[in-house]
């Protein structure tokens, strides 16, 4: 019954909003506005701490639960009984099938500030529906794979598997978040789930109670390499690391190769100074004649204390992290908003912007484009938001108005190439855009990160990427303000 | 197709697990050992911040888990791609059925550091295999209900209604964090799957892109209030709070009482300094004639910042909180954690123990009950760790052991009744107590809350509740620990 239309598919999620979209919508519908066409944008204000970019993630799930989306009968059942809508509403929902149309930045592109990442336009009606959808999945996914950039950035090419599941926020926060790492980076998860879902390699060692359920360590041990010998990493803390983990580790890497295979020597160290056991670990192993060892090390750790590890020169080769990467313990949440940009007034499109005291919080208005603009090298230079009906100059000189002080400009040299990063990926309620591999979303990201300039990547203090609006955006944003006093 | 068997009930979870659960059943199946029986405990060793109790939750949605756990044809599918695996144990996997024993705590009771909140018992295979699921369910809902806790301390009594969707950590990350959030205090989410779900109340008003859909804020208002007279909760933040929001509120609820209807004024306030806008909104009402109006908060509230407003006579009396309550945003994981603590020899269970050069990382060994004291007035005394199978008394001068230093006694006087805490839920693969519902969670845990003494209520520095062993335990702890060198 389950079979070929697995819950991960994002179906029956017609409920996954907030109240008030559905009481709005309603609202619109009984005033007859079902044709106001409006246009909204995703975008968050600030990065996660520290960071210097982010990596979108979240969009492909997105566009699943928007193509599944249609409100079943125990959908309105439930509905009928808040005593909020009427039994037209309710009728009209269950025909209801959303005609939205989507422009996406990509999946694993860097993005940074006020940049729309998703625009969304369709009916009032609809694009109000789904925004707290939207919310939930960009907001989540970004965030870990911001995160899992920095970690593996401080990993430095070495490989981080993610093993967050037992402390990710439910079992979707552990798929979704596996999903996201993956494409921010980490080589691997432990998430059998997401593996089978989305095709993330997967990997995974043995726990303490492994060790503890045999008479000694090394019978214990000795089972495991039995059983497991291409894929032997033996978790060495569980009673004395020095005294017994590593040498009994040892004695069946050697037996091992008496047996005549070619193993590569793996121990995984989970407790204690990680520093200090590796660099022991690694000497022991080269003493007993086992070269080049994998050491893989976890417990706690972050982008922070991987890149203090290395600086200390710990013998680790490998990373496994958990809580703080599946819950970007540091910051658990992405502020990311859905604002109205722009109406339909049958003519065309009027940019609509949020007024408020603070000029940093004010929205920019009107349906955007993204123009990342790329110097000789390749490398990103600034990225311009310009109206999506402009056109844009494709090199040289690149003029522009700072977001918050609109009227003040700003020159960029030496652009040599330009991208147009939203796309469109679903119009008028299909899907366009083939769901991606996630191998190739990942190794998309890698490609940005790499060729993204060193200042920007710094775990601390990075250089601030500039981001700003084009002349006509600026105008419009600059004419907008002078119309609202108090505004400054 | 969908329809009566929704996402939520945790069908096709067989894979939500870390890998090595699978790699180390398949090796304990292999070595024969399909009828070892163990017993594993689930606890945590450290309060969230500043937390004196936690509030347990996640244990309906685990048996759900459990009750639906098998391996479906697609599931072994994708482990025989993995190349770890044989035939016949993917055949075994196929006609699994779990035959597992549960002992629990009830959802909605107070828990401290380091007592068993869930004892699962059963082949040393299948237990191994739940872990990952019971961790990810127990850790997440835990966590939120006690953090929702915290927050409705904070507000006194006054309704929090729980707005996080948007940042929840995925789909579910919202589903089970409204459910926690519910069982923790909040009297209503704004999340409408919840709703359908669980059964919980679900609450909403409008947003800023209502407002700015019409021509003007009034007219917003006007619309607002004659679909939803009832409920007309209206957002004033939109342009200009004083200028504009509240006196446009107070002629829409002044032109609702010409009409006729006895509506009680309510409005939210959603930014800028929600003390001084919630007292001058009150005063404008209450000068207009408007007594008692509800007068909502929301916009990135915690259990301080509700503490501090009321400190200052902020005039709110409904909270709306999001972020913080549904990613427990200042310590967004709890670290639950599940270990070995006795192995059956064929005649009895012998007790196991992790041991540690950390005296207090040292689990308590043994199969364990959790009995709670009460004094005469009927609050909590104290709690005492003992052996399933001890009897313990009932009332009296209670003696037993300091965990950390077992051979130290402890003695508690002024008991007047017992209750055992873990109650028998699943037994042998059969789910035994029925799925309670929400409300009664709910009910029960705010007895419990009301029922704790103030000191370990306050939000800083809280009294440390004591939790200590038995003497039978104390004495088995002592002798494992002396057997051990280098431990003191």
């Amino acid at each position: 019954m389950s079979s070929g239309r697995p819950w991960f598919r994002r179906e029956g999620l017609a409920l996954l909003t907030d109240l008030y979209e559905l009481t709005m919508m309603a609202g619109h519908w009984k005033d007859g506005r079902t044709n106001q066409a409006a246009s909204f944008e995703y975008f968050f204000r600030t990065l996660p701490p520290h960071a210097g970019f982010a990596v979108t993630a979240g969009l492909d799930p997105f566009l699943d639960y928007l193509e599944n989306l249609r409100f079943e009968e125990d959908d309105t059942d439930y509905l009928r009984t808040l005593d909020l809508f009427d039994e037209a509403f309710l009728a009209f929902l269950r025909d209801f099938r959303p005609k939205i149309t989507v422009y996406a930045i990509p999946e694993g592109s860097l993005v940074f500030p006020f940049e729309p990442i998703v625009r969304i336009e369709g009916t009032l009606f609809e694009t109000q529906l789904v925004e707290t959808a939207l919310l939930n999945f960009m907001n989540y996914q970004t965030l870990i794979a911001t995160k899992a950039a920095r970690i593996c950035l401080a990993a430095n090419g070495e490989p981080v598997m993610e093993f967050g599941l037992r402390r990710a926020h439910g079992p979707d926060g552990g798929l979704s978040g596996s999903r996201a790492a993956h494409i921010g980076g980490c080589a691997s998860t432990s998430n059998v789930l997401a593996g089978k879902a989305y095709g993330i390699p997967i990997a995974g060692t043995h726990a303490h109670s492994w060790v503890m359920s045999f008479e000694n360590e090394l019978e214990a041990f000795r089972a495991f390499a039995r059983h497991y010998p291409q894929r032997c990493v033996l978790l060495v803390d569980t009673y004395d690391t020095v005294k017994s983990g590593i040498p009994n580790a040892i004695k069946v890497f050697q037996e091992m190769r008496a047996d005549g295979r070619s193993i590569r020597p793996a121990i995984r160290l989970d407790s204690g100074d990680l520093a200090k056991l590796s660099k022991i670990a690694w000497r022991m192993m080269q003493e007993a004649g086992l070269q080049d060892p994998l050491i893989v090390a976890s417990n706690d750790l972050d982008e922070d204390l991987i890149a203090d590890l290395k600086r200390q020169g710990a013998k680790i080769n490998a990373w496994g992290v958990g809580t703080h990467l599946i819950t970007a313990y540091d910051s658990p949440a992405l502020n990311g908003v859905y604002k109205l940009v722009a109406l339909y007034d049958g003519n065309a499109w009027a940019p609509r912007m949020k007024l408020t005291s603070n000029i940093e919080k004010a929205t920019d208005p009107g349906r955007k484009q993204v123009v990342r603009y790329f110097e000789a090298e390749g490398h990103p230079l600034c990225d311009m938001m310009c109206l999506a009906e402009e056109s844009w100059p494709e090199s040289g000189v690149i003029e522009g108005r700072v977001r918050t002080r609109p009227h003040h400009r700003i020159r960029i040299e030496g652009a040599t190439r330009a991208e147009a990063l939203l796309q469109p990926v679903f119009l008028e309620g299909r899907r366009t855009a083939p769901r991606r591999p996630i191998a190739e979303i990942r190794d998309y990201a890698r490609a940005q990160i790499a060729a993204l300039p060193d200042e920007y990547k710094r775990l601390r203090n990075p250089e601030i990427y500039q981001v700003f609006l084009s002349n006509r955006i600026g105008e419009i944003k600059d004419q907008m303000l002078a119309l609202t006093t108090g505004v400054t």
